[in-house]
């Protein structure tokens, strides 16, 4: 393992400007994995990382002591830093003092849907997506859709929310989603509040495509046509909506629950 | 209508303060709400504010216009001020310029649970508290009770993610959940993942509580003892947890689907 000392060492600073910028993580297809749950996700489903990271004080951390020595088994480079170089790296407060640099997956996107599968269309806010991805991975959902508008699926906070749905799913982002609705193979279900059809009505036991959008906007009006289903979720209360998170988890676990219980 | 345009006005000041400090939001019994939707629904559910401020810029916006104009109507204290100005009070990013300051609501709680209603045992986010509430308001539930160590519900953060659902709700704020599940005369539900009983094999046709925690923690062992029923939202995937607002709605619309369709 090296020990970095000196905040100009070229490595401490790509690492820092890695942290800190989207972009620089976009060019070098790589970004962070804070913590111990989601670096022991990551060593379980995707393998080895490219870089390990730890805190001096977390060097002994009895969760933290065993991932470095299994990076280190692996050959991967572990880089040391005193407490207030990592500070400047991690973006999590209080955090234990761990952090993987992994190689964002950029899977190739099948030519059309025929397992069940997420379209997202716009979702900005990263704890949305993160949960939509949790509730995905836990649902048995195997794809998830991203437009050029969704908010980048790895990016740190994502990845926090996600809670190491990532490294289970199969997450394409940039995704044409209007051309995935025009050829799938399987039902395209969007919701809507006006929708006659509700998610109880839909058989739900083959695979299909759930469609979401925007926090504000919803889905946009030509995707909305290209769904091959609307439906509503009904409510017995006086709002009017539901928050998108919550909304993917009552359509996905409809589905769970009539696969496993029945109609 | 009254202008301020000093920075040194004392009711300039006092708003400033409120905007900026939870602690002075309690002492005076007041919150803040930002934006044309949350003052549609305050005007619509609760009636008339404790004052409307507006923007300069935003004084003949379509949907401002309206309910200044309203406020005005009801001997509202109604203050326009200049962008610079209102910019250091709201909280919100490229906001429409419209915020009311309002009584933070604070209803007597009743002495035992004897209709739906959802329990909080320290929920941490904002985002997911008010999600939780949302998703409560759509749900038809129409208590939620929060421990002493639930983030505050009425933080205008937690009123951006709640949509509106705070003001068709009678939110209690440090409540004792263990007396309550002592006393309740209807079952209290606590989701594990370890249960036996599935959200599918209970019969949610009629009133019951359920008890929620702490983002990592979960609920504490103490109250999850006191709760009458553990439960489990059957999984499909690799992932072993929720997000606790998405588990929260897919229990609430599993009582809605029974209610509205039947076991």
């Amino acid at each position: 393992m090296k020990i970095i000392s000196s905040k100009d060492n070229p490595q401490f600073k790509d690492l820092k400007q890695l942290a800190g910028s989207s972009q620089a993580r976009r060019r070098a297809g790589l970004t962070l994995l804070d913590g111990v749950h989601l670096a022991q996700a990551w060593l379980q489903h995707r393998g080895a990382p490219q870089m390990c990271i730890v805190a001096e004080s977390a060097l002994h951390h009895p969760e933290v002591a065993p991932i470095l020595e299994q990076c280190e088994r692996s050959r991967v480079l572990c880089l040391g830093l005193p407490d207030n170089l990592y500070n400047a790296v991690s973006q999590v407060e209080n955090g234990v003092g761990l952090l993987l640099v992994v190689s964002t997956p950029n899977p190739k996107a099948p030519q059309a849907l025929t397992e069940s599968a997420v379209l997202l269309d716009g979702l900005q806010d990263p704890g949305n997506l993160g949960s939509v991805l949790r509730s995905a991975a836990a649902a048995g959902i195997g794809q998830v859709f991203c437009s050029a508008g969704t908010a980048a699926a790895w990016s740190p906070k994502v990845l926090r929310a996600g809670m190491g749905a990532h490294f289970v799913l199969d997450i394409f982002e940039n995704a044409e989603l209007e051309l995935l609705c025009a050829d799938s193979r399987i039902p395209v279900l969007a919701t809507s509040s006006h929708a006659a059809q509700t998610i109880y009505d839909c058989d739900l036991s083959g695979a299909v495509a759930w469609l979401f959008g925007h926090e504000g906007q919803g889905v946009s009006p030509h995707l909305q046509e290209a769904a091959s289903h609307e439906v509503v979720i009904p409510h017995l209360g006086e709002m009017e909506s539901l928050n998108v998170a919550a909304a993917a988890a009552v359509c996905f676990f409809e589905q769970v629950r009539q696969r496993t219980v029945g109609r």
